[in-house]
């Protein structure tokens, strides 16, 4: 039996937004590794072998599957939303590149899957509908100096932007620095959106100006999207309606 | 019958990647609106009236679909990808913005789908697998020097970058302006990959340092992503695998 490494996105929670190829990985699977509540969203079966791991030992886990992948399992790494952005993907490859030579020859492959900024901004309408930056703000693996300057390159060039693991109960001072990043370059009517748990029934979405923007409305289920100078809100009866038009006058 | 518009992403390219929810909505819907080669994703079956229209009359396209919802029918906009990259969901919004006050009243809704940047990540490897911009190099909807301003604002935040619409038949120096920021701003190592048609049949995809790209590697089947500073490859006997780390240094 030939082994493999399969890594997967399950989107941003609803099943209706996972692709089949994604399904289809899962159900060849002889065993899925992946952090604890995205494991918890496979469904058991005879024959799968479910391993949950802890946030935070990303190599271990890409170590494991690849171990399991040589003795001839057929292994699905599953990350939430798309698994080339801030997820395992990434982890897998710096195992390998960094792990016994025998790794190499682990048959590896990505399946894409929504990542959350897409569903967020689908939610809201079409805040990301023209060019934008999408930056991590967490400082676990990079230093915080280079988050700030990446908020104030883009308000810069005003991309919109998306920000992912916006605030942790560990570190909440991160999500402070980049508002005040914000509030230097960007006017006060900017328009901001915290999307928490996007496709979820905890599904919530406020639109804010960036004048009042409370550091509180973000946590780590939230995707945080900042709009460009452009950006706008369509009021109706039936709700906001917040999109980046797809033209910048000369 | 309360009508309605549902723009939906049919994905990159392969039916395989295509989220339930888009396929459920299409099952529904009364009528197909899209750019010619999209709709002709689409099967034809009764009671389904499919409307192909040309590149570039997005606008006509989109009031066409909130007429028809104000009669009734159930509309599906399709785009390729994600319908809030740009896309379709952009330009169904701007209609409702500038047009007839009962537009405001008709249901819309964005389903998300898988981008065609991060279908082209997923099969080289994770190369975006860390801050990313995505950037349209059209010119036809935004100042030529903007485009060239924004380039040089993310090598200079040291993002990785995903170009959509690289280059048209019509307008190919668009291209060798962004090529020219690329090489004043990043070392000639720099890695940078044409995925063309990513997921279907005619799949291609090319890894090379900046200092060897060529102009015509590129066409608007093509999605380019730049690497950062950090991206790497790993050379195997299976292939190369183009990724970026999950961490920079302090």
């Amino acid at each position: 039996m030939t082994g493999w490494v399969k890594i997967v996105g399950l989107g941003p929670g609803a099943d209706s937004l996972i692709a089949p190829e994604a399904t289809s990985v899962i159900a060849q699977a002889t065993d899925v590794v992946g952090y604890i509540p995205y494991v918890r969203r496979i469904a058991p079966r005879d024959g799968l072998t479910l391993h949950e791991s802890d946030n935070r030992v990303e190599l271990d886990r890409a170590a494991h599957a690849l171990t399991m992948a040589l003795d001839g399992k057929r292994v699905a790494v599953v990350s939430s939303g798309d698994p080339g952005v801030f997820a395992m993907a990434s982890a897998v490859f710096e195992a390998v590149d960094d792990g016994p030579s025998q790794w190499r020859d682990v048959d590896i492959q990505v399946i894409p899957g929504i990542t959350a900024c897409l569903a967020a901004s689908a939610a809201a309408g079409a805040p990301l509908g023209h060019d934008f930056c999408t930056i991590n703000l967490s400082d676990n693996l990079k230093p915080a100096a280079l988050i700030e300057k990446r908020i104030r390159l883009a308000a810069e060039g005003d991309f919109a932007m998306a920000f992912y693991n916006p605030r942790s109960k560990a570190r909440p001072e991160g999500f402070e620095r980049a508002l005040n990043v914000l509030r230097d370059t960007c006017e006060p009517d900017r328009l901001v959106i915290f999307a928490r748990a996007v496709s979820t029934p905890e599904q919530s979405l406020k639109i804010v100006r960036l004048a009042d923007v409370i550091e509180s409305m973000a946590d780590m289920r939230t995707v945080v999207l900042v709009g460009s100078s452009m950006t706008r809100v369509i009021d109706r009866d039936k709700g906001p309606i917040v999109y980046t038009p797809r033209s910048v006058p000369e």
